[in-house]
Formats: structure tokens, C-alpha cells, sequence
């Protein structure tokens, strides 16, 4: 597996993001990784990331599939263009969209695996699905439409 | 407007949600109150809830519509059951499925509004749409589907 995640090739200025911004110490840090032909990237919730005692906040989970989602769809537009993740332009993609559904209680205090898979490759839109399991045990399932991030947003 | 809001009714075993829960001092402390036959909430996020700067990082609005969700959902209930928000016994939701599309980037700095419409209320279920607008410009449309807190996570 590559040692550098997905977001270690974020360039400065896209790398602030309190889910997955190498430069935000207060964030949450997400890393994503190729694992074949899908990606993932491995999260332990904070004690304080709860909803009740004992089960983490499904916010979380939505955040961390967030930044997952992007990533993967960075990176498969790196791979789709033939192109390497440290090239340039860079390539961002920020969140049109996202569907969640909780499947069951998602349990603190072990580690989180998210699973994604590229659905669909457009120019500018990327579809991942994102699987959340907890101990081997499927918790959210999900769909993240990522849009090439627009002018507005960028420096 | 009345000064308590949907969470803090929450009995404290159901305070400690990193999003809403009083007793979570980590967390995003957020306060849903009524509106007429609506609901809202106001959320001024911190300057490292951030996705590239300047814009608000979509997994907390996808966190505080969450919150404001469920919360919601209990209101809506103990309303059509005719009962206080402080009887007994207490009801509290969870998020079964969120749906969100991002219309905007959400800009940083500024105080965002959350407001939430009953769509559906069953025994069990309650569907709630929400918009989340900053300085008065919608940014993000959601449909959430609360349902009622499963055994397995109650004490």
C-alpha cells in the first residue's frame, strides 16, 4: 500500500479541512488509501465522537465519509487523467452531495473501516459509494456525489 | 420563543452527543427551539470548522442537520402525544438515514440558520426537512429520517 494517503498530496491551501486537512490540528485528520482497485481509510473515534454512551456520533461518520469521498474522487481522477497525485493543476473535489443510511450502532471505541468504490466518472463529477464497518460489522452504508471544486472556492 | 431548548429536555444520558449534548464539552452544543410549526437553530461554526478557508466544512452541516434532526423528531413527537418535553417516559431519536445536496458553498464567519419542517410523523418515524442558509442565502437542503432509539442503544 502507498504510504502517502490521498490527502498528503493536497496541496497547502486545500489541506485546512477540519475532516481530512493535514495542516488542521484540530480536525480530524482522515487518510485515504488505494487498496486495489477500491479505497479506505481507517478512523478511531475520540471518546468525546459520541451520540449515547458507547456508540459513535453518526455526524462523524457522515464527516469522515465525507472526506473519504473526495479523496477517492481526487484520486480517481489522478488515475483516470493518467496522471500523478503530486502533478499539476491540482485536482480538488468538494461534495454535491451525500446519502447516508445507518444501518446499526456504530460501537466506540474501535477502529472504523471505510470502503470506497467508484461508481461513476464523469468530467467534473465522481460517485463513490462508501461502506462504514465496525469490528467486521457493516454499520452505514453510503453515496457521495463529488463535483470538481468550483472557481468560487478556490484562491 | 421559549429560552429551553429541544436538547436541553434530554434527560442526561442522552446529553453527551458530540453534536447537541450540554454535557459534551468537546462537542457542538447545539440548541433547537421552535418556530411556529417549524423548528430552529442557529450555529456560528469556529474558524477551523473549515473546508478550504473561507467555507464552512460540509461534514459539520451535515452534523448540526443531524442534531437538528432528531431533535426535532422528539419535539414533533411529544407534541402529537400531547405531552411535556420533561415527561416521562423520555423519547429520543436517532438518525436512520440524511440526505443532504450541498446548493452552495456555506461562508465562514457567519452566524448559519437551520430550519426544520415536519414532512411525516408515524408512531416510530419521523421525516424532517431542513435548510441551512448563511446570511439569508440557502446552502444546503436536507431530508432526514429519525426514528425512535433502538433497544441496543438505550441504558
Amino acid at each position: 500500500m502507498e504510504k502517502r494517503s490521498f490527502q498528503d498530496f493536497y496541496p497547502d491551501d486545500y489541506s485546512h479541512c477540519y475532516g481530512c486537512g493535514r495542516l488542521n490540528a484540530k480536525g480530524h485528520q482522515l487518510k485515504s488509501f488505494w487498496n486495489g482497485d477500491e479505497t479506505i481509510a481507517r478512523f478511531t473515534p475520540k471518546e468525546y465522537h459520541t451520540a449515547v454512551p458507547g456508540f459513535v456520533y453518526g455526524g462523524l461518520i457522515a464527516s469522515l465519509i465525507d472526506c473519504h469521498g473526495t479523496g477517492t474522487a481526487a484520486a480517481a481522477m489522478y488515475k483516470k487523467e493518467g496522471r500523478a497525485m503530486d502533478s499539476h493543476p491540482p485536482l480538488r473535489f468538494v461534495t454535491a452531495a451525500l446519502h447516508v443510511n445507518y444501518l446499526k450502532p456504530t460501537p466506540l471505541g474501535v477502529e472504523l473501516e471505510l470502503r470506497g468504490v467508484i461508481k461513476e466518472i464523469t468530467k467534473k463529477k465522481v460517485v463513490v459509494d462508501i461502506s462504514v464497518s465496525a469490528n467486521g460489522i457493516l454499520c452505514a452504508r453510503e453515496n457521495v456525489v463529488a463535483v470538481k471544486i468550483p472557481d468560487e472556492m478556490m484562491k
